[in-house]
């Protein structure tokens, strides 16, 4: 059977995605090395998503701000593991002027910077510096704040969406009075992202602490959400960490407590990104294209009038009310009335995802009904129905396409969790190339052997199992 | 009498901007050269201003993406004009790691790029390239986009929201296949704006063409929103460019016309930015702090009780149901009843120019009454009214407010727009140090004498008058 994507996933799974990106016309690269240019559809998914994921940081008394681009190189020197963690892949600013130069336009000399900036690739320093001097009393705290910004890691290997050197996100840095909330607060965002991926990207996630060697560089505990890529391959999707004092004690981040006595703040940092977003598309897409759960679909719905020259005039006025009536419902309906045929146009909406197709031809229309289809289900699932029903029962279909795609991708997850016994098993696993997320005990990686795997197999701890610490989660990773 | 903010705009203009901002909360100097933190409450600000903006770009069939912050040299430099214009001011990435050398953290001179790139100080190059690709034939235009990203023009002179490195905008970019269309999506862009700034912002503004001296670097006509500041200086709130066939020329945006002819198109960018929110402080605000019109009010209404140790419990318990009545009606409300005395909360709240402050004591709760002031008029503005009145009429007197402020604003404009019939007239309101916008034929202001008034005074021709454009307005600006 012809599909919409070639190669397909089972062919080629990496070449699938790609190809899938360009088909649903999501992004695609730029002349700037490692970084895409996110397209009209991508973004709109993107400001989907990020309006819903804001809401639910302000519901937890986060409040926005928006802090310099640039780092002082000396503020990132502060913390020694961080600057260890995020030193090789920063891109430096050292100039503040271009001059023509013998024909070609170059950095001014005369304007080099005695001190060079590095464009962020995290915020922990540049808002600990401020955080030193809005942090006075116990009465300042918690201070809880959230950016939504770029950030840049110079990726040797970039990958759209998954891994690019510009990237956006949000990122969230709070400061307490004590050990206990900071943990606390780390945990509750890491809870808030699971529960986000579920309820509105329909992606059932693994949940658990990073490993030491998985931590991030400056934190006492990391916390992650990895997703379960169709491939095998696990996906690191959101973090959240506690970062002890480490920050505090570098900026001074210090509050003078309700005895009278100055102390050391404790904060948190979590963010999420545009990375998220590969995670969606390589959860649920097919070998036909995307396939977006409506909570995220900037078209719910898409109504396409199969017209004739004799009646198009007349058809596409009847789509477009049909589509008011929907519209009036709160649903984000595209009527496609464009000049193109209208195979085409089904094909363009199928590759890109829009969960429920409605189609309404001459007959159709003389009988008040349409054709319905669904993108998750495809052709088993069309049925022509009443319009009125259509109208009444639309809110209800779509939460049942989200309910039946978290389903699909929980069921397919259940078949890519693999207890393992010992190392031999899983050596026999991955000898045979199986890729999946092995479950183990947490013991049998922390010596030579299991270290020789990770070298030979390339793959890593994700996390521990929130439901056993004792157990952890290996697999190989975008 | 004395004031919330010391100096008084009267004493010192500057220094009385550069202290509403701090005592406002708003923003503060960062460690990073010219650039600014924006605080919550100033982002808070912001993110409504954004909104509004986003709906009325989107209104007009536009479509957000994301282009990369870096911008290769070789684009940048592909149109003569606009090089000249942003060269002098462009922050240069030319390393992408860092490396501890002789103990200090260094650009490593092993990651040296080969092509520097630099960061946008505005997108038309990086944006023109994908259009290059995006346009193929006559079907593709118009192609209508905008994004809402960080710019950066290293600035020498940096205030904050006015003038700083970095700034937050929005800019869009589209291409046309005719020239009457790209000037009419220039122009119409242009009222847009002039409209949002009445509307939403409250600020008449003056509009017109700004003369060849001042326009964008690589456009063929930039239209202007000018305001006038309380000071009588000018800010550029926002431009619209009509690029003509500059960029389509430099980067091959060219499409296959209906007859089957390739041609270049036609391109207009235009944008606005935080500078705004500069504007927006520098209009309304008095000697007490900040005013905001109740479109931009991130709390629109805060009530403030007046509580003593034995009713506090109780009172503030009725001020949050009076909070929740207002909330119904679609109210952005506060209710402070955080651990601080009433009158502090009042000037804090003064100061961050709340547009209606609502006062509940012991004895209003008992009769079911509120005090209420607005912050526009101040004290003479104090009634107290029954809470049914408040909650059925609280809307009306927000719409009330705005108006007013519109018209407070729009009648001090007129007291400083001066006529001059030539330029020994505008010599000596110079030289007595009257501070306006000077209008007078343009014809006049392009000649020697003139270029020596503008040396001399720091003037600038601001812009052709819209309603006739043989005048033009001149005036010292932010």
């Amino acid at each position: 059977m012809k599909t919409a994507i070639t190669p397909t996933r089972a062919e080629n799974f990496s070449e699938w995605y790609q190809n899938l990106i360009t088909a649903a016309d999501l992004a695609e690269n730029s002349p700037v090395r490692g970084c895409m240019t996110i397209k009209p559809y991508g973004w709109a998914i993107w400001e989907l998503m990020r309006d819903e994921m804001d809401k639910r940081i302000k519901a937890q008394g986060v409040q926005n701000a928006n802090f310099p681009l640039l780092i002082p190189i000396e503020f990132f020197n502060k913390e020694a593991e961080h600057v260890a963690g995020f030193a090789k892949e920063a891109a430096v600013v050292t100039h503040y002027r271009l001059r023509m130069i013998d024909g070609t336009l170059q950095p001014d000399p005369d304007s080099k910077l005695t001190e060079p900036y590095i464009i962020r690739p995290t915020s922990e320093t540049i808002i600990g510096e401020a955080m030193s001097r809005w942090v006075q009393s116990y009465r300042d705290l918690p201070l809880k704040l959230n950016q939504w910004v770029n950030v840049m890691r110079w990726e040797m290997r970039p990958r759209m969406f998954l891994r690019t050197a510009e990237f956006n996100w949000q990122e969230g840095h709070n400061a307490f009075a004590t050990h206990a909330e900071a943990n606390a607060d780390a945990r509750k965002m890491h809870g808030i992202y699971a529960d986000y991926m579920r309820d509105v990207l329909a992606i059932p996630v693994i949940r658990g602490e990073k490993t030491p060697e998985e931590r991030f560089a400056g934190a006492d505990h990391t916390y992650t959400v990895e997703q379960i890529m169709q491939d095998g391959k696990a996906l690191q999707a959101g973090t959240s960490h506690d970062l002890g004092q480490h920050f505090a004690k570098s900026f001074g981040i210090q509050y003078l407590g309700a005895d009278g006595k100055l102390q050391n703040a404790w904060t948190t940092s979590w963010g999420t990104s545009t990375r998220m977003m590969g995670g969606l598309f390589m959860t649920h897409s097919d070998d036909d294209g995307l396939v977006l759960p409506p909570a995220v679909a900037p078209y719910q719905i898409v109504i396409i009038p199969i017209t004739r020259d004799e009646n198009a005039a007349e058809l596409n006025a009847f789509a477009e009310n049909v589509g008011q009536q929907l519209r009036a419902v709160g649903i984000r309906v595209l009527v496609d009335t464009c000049d193109m045929r209208a195979p085409d146009k089904m094909w363009k909406w199928i590759k890109r995802g829009v969960p429920l197709r409605v189609e309404i031809g001459a007959r159709e229309m003389a009988d008040a009904m349409a054709t319905v289809t669904r993108r998750d289900l495809g052709k088993s699932s069309k049925q022509t129905i009443a319009i009125a029903d259509l109208v009444a029962g639309a809110s209800d279909m779509l939460a049942g396409i989200q309910r039946d795609m978290y389903n699909a991708a929980a069921a397919r997850n259940d078949t890519m969790i693999v207890n393992v016994a010992d190392l031999d098993a899983l050596e026999s696993e991955l000898a045979a190339g199986r890729v999946a997320f092995f479950r183990l005990k947490y013991d049998m990686t922390t010596n030579e052997r299991f270290d020789g795997l990770i070298e030979k197999y390339k793959i890593s701890r994700r996390c521990l199992d929130d439901n056993d610490p004792t157990y952890v989660f290996v697999a190989k990773s975008y």
